[in-house]
């Protein structure tokens, strides 16, 4: 290689090292391992530091996420909005150089990594949206989405289950827009991989019908990382898997082991590299000029690439003008005009209908006019009825299955994969709204996924059916009864259980206009009536009085399958006198976005409030004074029989309610929204 | 194969056929295409209907526990304590045949599966245990444990990714106890696996480093299928893979289709398929009485294994009387006499240590006193700190890195894996204690794992360090927020925090001695001072008054790092001339257990409580009026910046509970735990 690109990766090396060592905490090994691939990489991607959503660009995902100093360094050194200052706060409150990548925090990430095998499967999603994307909107000479997404990652995301998934599918739906480097040090936090990670990956990946290759030496051969890419490219119909051998902490004298992985290198041996490499050791965040010029050069060269696209995409427009407003419509993020109008509504008189099935109505109802609704199921089709009729799955035209302008994603029983890819199709931009079905309680093996979502504000839609023990004769293993709890716990997650089709619209609409929260939609699937009172608009406000009295005696606030049984304990509770009042909370986390005013209009003081949801009472006492629900697991059997059982009838909400009536009777009630601070 | 054999599996067959019919809910397809490998695979198998718990039994898991009619047929057939009656009650609410296999219902059941990939993994924990206990006390001339672990898995199994995680740790243990039958029969919930599962799993388990054998014909090739057992068994150092092709549904009208999967055959279907097999259309539930004697023989034979064992057994005590009674003891699930002195415990003079450390110190003295206990890490050792002074690594031989009598399990990064292999070692008896480590946030890698170690009564410790933004630089991505809240919601598991060293030690005192209750033990990266007040003996009651009041103005409810913070805050309250209580609750599933009388001992009537932990306030509100956490993701810096920022110092902790004096003064105030219900 040149002397400058020896320079310009060690520039990055010795970045990513003063970075480390400036917080006293971080990883540097990763970073300095890496360099090489990174500048050989870099070189070729086509990207914009002043424009970090050009919808063109090849994107780059560090799966290996505790590898930032790596990725800072680059941004810094390619004028990204990123600069020294900011490499000397590494790591420290409110600097825009956290301690792994957040996308909301540093300009030029994807995707926020860190947690070990997501970063891998957000590059499935972006490679599954970049292709839907070009298979949609490209025209011959009209190339206007071509790019590429590459991803490093280690030795952990390989251990991963969730990047097993999302490799598998990748290579079943032949991603060849996807490049991925395995970072092959063979080190990680226990020692050696030896201890624990010895299965062969190259034969894996190939398994998995992946183009996997190999270079020797990941340390100073850029010439073979390069030819790599270039090879890489070639193979159009499956991704790729680099294999690089590197050494972990090139340059230190604690090279290769696991020393250099998460500790800052020692100020004597970071001043040996420092001379061995030719820069002064005395001096810290060191950028040779030289270094600095052609890195400059290179973004001149991007840009000019951005700038040809731009005239591309104009004259794009100008020839497909219906296409093209719209692409231009999806990369402003605007929906349709008037989509909503496409939302059913009901009265009371249409029939009961099971949510999973009212979903499946609006799902057919919307996506016929909001093309950038993508969606699928971990293998539960016909039971999430996410399959709208007349669909086109994404599949590999070569299979006869499909299309990858196709809009229905066959995810297999990969649910962790899933969500991770839905959070990838997400980071893509052009205004994607995709949606992932299984059952509610399966959400739970993609809370890795899901958990990030919310931290980096991807707004996904999780079409989550079998939302209780109404599911039946499939038993506790499938019935949840923490799930909601744990959602609803987590921050920027909307978790709607909707009582109808009015509210299963409203659900929708909060689902499909979020552009920074994802959704949880939970779905039953037993039949339900259509309420009386109930309303789109109404329950967009996440919780609203469905059964208003003067001068209630109770309030009953339930959600789902249980609001219509407080309706109906309603009833029964003024055959014994008692005036019972009823709110429908479909969705906690909207109900909180509300003015107090309207959250005590809904939930007033004065007056006890019953809680009933045929799960965990964690966390209703935010609402309610009394909880009656299902702290235990559920069990086999039918659902009417298990509701029964349970005691979920009208008349044991009724007598949950007199209870609470007695218990409260001549006591001051405050609602529980009333607080000290 | 002879008749007999035909017989017997097409009786399988249509037990699990009628079963599914009769409960009208269900899934026929899998045993029909399982049940010649059953009928194989059983009558190699050791074990004994009538002691379901005999040590050196051999175990069948089904991983595709959708199929658990073809399980429930085989142990009526083999006369466990599950009848023709109860297969008839197939799916009804207080059966003993749930629509899943549930360990703690259905005699027989080894571990409960339903949820996919789950059953492969517990089965890898299964022979982890087993070599263990082998290498532990085997002798020459007595082979005391040298039982298999038998799995059957489909499709969705392997596509989850915990099965991937497990099955690679599998080869690297090369556990040649572990016998896979892989269910390949083309056919998903969403029809054909073409869709979405076209790797080549043969390759992907060569990788692994597994033994791989193919059956051609699994329909009705039981030689074929026999002989794959034996050369399994021939294989030592590699757990084996069987590969059966079957035809799902084989005999109904719709075989080879998804339409058998999981909807009963309709009745001319069942009509056709018994004229077919010469049994009578008329009659259900039938089992020819040559069937049930040769089942019958099979068991007397089988009995005749288990009483030689008995006599090993005994043989075995009497040589190694020491080994014999430590045994001996282990099966009859005591704990060696006195351990729980091996407990340290500390004085406020005592140094402030970070509970992961309190927590090594536990484990290292508890290990050199409980040879039970076995764990390991899911690639964190030197941050979990799980790993003891002197612990050898369970490895095999060959690898030179340890032994199979080693104690401490090297899981890589694979934390769902790590739970489901954790089940499986408690699941195989000898009073195992286990744990594993990793950061209390990945702990949700793994919900589906713990979730059902809640539902199966699995006692397994996770040894969840860096439990909040107390872990600082690592950031958002890393810090939990809404876990504990998700565990504390599912049923029987308890969640410990504890405060210093004492409550440590109580939390592990718990964890040991649970033998039904999963533990989830969250600990510090940051020291913690020793309280005044704090013993093994208060803290085991899940929660009590470390700062007694007389009538206090308000009392402080707190867990964790938060606990000595609200120490501190009683010190600046009481210079504003407010008393103020503190009461330490280190696990909530310990404390709802005590007496109602205790608890308002604890937090009374008639005083506003705050509740203080640094993260989601979500379910605090069942033990306090007001709630001071942190309902948003963290940051990256400096933990002792975090907690300044937030506002969790001890000036920030008291204004709040000022704030909670001044709202509550002149209102009646009940103690949140006193309910109308």
């Amino acid at each position: 290689m040149s002397d400058l690109d020896q320079q310009s990766i060690n520039t990055i090396r010795l970045l990513a090292v003063d970075a480390v060592a400036a917080a006293n905490s971080g990883h540097p090994g990763a970073p300095m391992g890496l360099a090489p691939a990174a500048h050989a990489l870099w070189k070729k991607m086509n990207f914009d530091p002043k424009d970090t959503k050009w919808i063109n660009r090849d994107r780059f995902v560090l799966s290996n996420g505790h590898a930032c100093a790596l990725l800072y360094a680059l941004l810094v050194l390619y004028g990204f909005d990123l600069t020294v200052e900011d490499l000397k706060q590494f790591r420290q409150l409110h600097s825009k150089t956290p301690g792994h990548p957040e996308v909301l925090d540093v300009p030029g990430v994807e995707v926020t990594t860190g947690p070990l095998g997501q970063g891998i499967s957000n590059a499935v999603g972006l490679a599954i949206a970049q292709a839907q994307f070009a298979a949609t909107y490209n025209k011959p000479d009209f190339p206007i989405s071509n790019s590429y997404t590459y991803a490093f990652l280690g030795d952990g995301c390989l251990q991963e289950g969730v990047s097993s998934e999302a490799s598998s599918l990748a290579g079943h739906l032949q991603l060849g827009n996807l490049i991925a480097f395995w970072d092959d040090n063979k080190i990680s936090i226990d020692g050696s991989t030896n201890v624990s990670f010895t299965e062969d990956v190259v034969a894996r990946y190939k398994a998995y019908d992946w183009h996997v290759l190999e270079v020797a030496n990941g340390d100073s051969d850029i010439e073979a990382i390069s030819k790599a890419i270039d090879e890489a490219k070639k193979v159009t119909n499956k991704p790729t898997l680099i294999r690089l051998t590197t050494t972990i902490g090139f340059g230190s004298l604690n090279q290769g082991t696991h020393g250099v992985h998460g500790a800052p290198l020692k100020a004597d041996d970071i001043k040996q590299v420092k001379e061995k490499w030719g820069f002064n050791p005395e001096e810290k965040f060191a950028i040779p000029s030289a270094v600095a010029e052609s890195y400059a050069a290179q973004v001149k060269k991007n840009q000019k690439v951005h700038e040809e696209w731009n005239s591309l995409f104009a004259a794009y427009k100008e020839k497909y003008p219906e296409l093209g407003a719209e692409v231009q419509r999806r990369l402003d993020g605007k929906l349709p005009e008037n989509w909503a109008d496409s939302l059913p509504t009901y009265t009371p008189a249409d029939p009961a209908v099971a949510t999973r099935k009212l979903s499946e109505t609006v799902l057919s109802k919307i996506t016929a006019v909001v093309p950038e609704i993508i969606g699928g199921s971990a293998d539960l089709t016909p039971s999430n009825l996410t399959r709208t009729p007349g669909a086109i799955d994404f599949q590999p035209p070569s299979t006869g299955l499909g299309e990858y302008s196709g809009r229905y994603i066959r995810y297999g029983v990969r649910e962790h994969a899933m969500g991770s890819i839905m959070n990838g199709i997400h980071a893509f931009g052009a205004n994607y709204k995709n949606y992932g079905g299984t059952f509610l309680n399966f959400v739970s093996y993609a809370a890795g996924a899901v958990r990030l979502a919310a931290l980096s504000h991807h707004a996904v839609t999780w079409v989550a059916t079998h939302d209780s023990i109404g599911l039946g004769e499939d038993g506790p293993t499938h019935q949840p009864i923490e799930t909601l709890a744990h959602f609803r716990a987590t921050p920027n997650i909307a978790v709607w259980r909707p009582a109808d089709g009015n509210e299963t619209s409203a659900a929708y609409k909060s689902a499909i206009e979020s552009t920074t929260t994802p959704h949880i939609l939970a779905l039953t699937r037993q039949n339900l009536p259509q309420l009386e009172g109930s309303s789109i608009e109404k329950a967009s406000k996440g919780g609203y009085t469905l059964v208003k009295q003067e001068k209630p005696d109770v309030i009953i606030v339930a959600s789902g399958s249980e609001v219509a049984l407080a309706v109906d304990a309603v009833k029964v509770l003024e055959g014994s006198g008692i005036k019972a009042g009823v709110v429908s909370l479909p969705d906690h986390h909207t109900f909180d976005s509300q003015p107090l005013e309207y959250r005590l209009s809904v939930l007033p003081d004065g007056v006890p409030i019953l809680s009933v949801e045929v799960m965990s009472t964690f966390g209703w006492s935010k609402y309610s004074h009394e909880q009656f629900g299902l702290n235990r697991f559920g069990a086999s059997g039918k659902a009417s029989d298990l509701f029964k059982y349970f005691g979920f009838t009208p008349e044991g909400v009724a007598d949950k309610a007199i209870k609470t009536v007695e218990f409260y009777k001549g006591k001051s009630v405050l609602s529980p929204l009333t607080k000290a601070f």
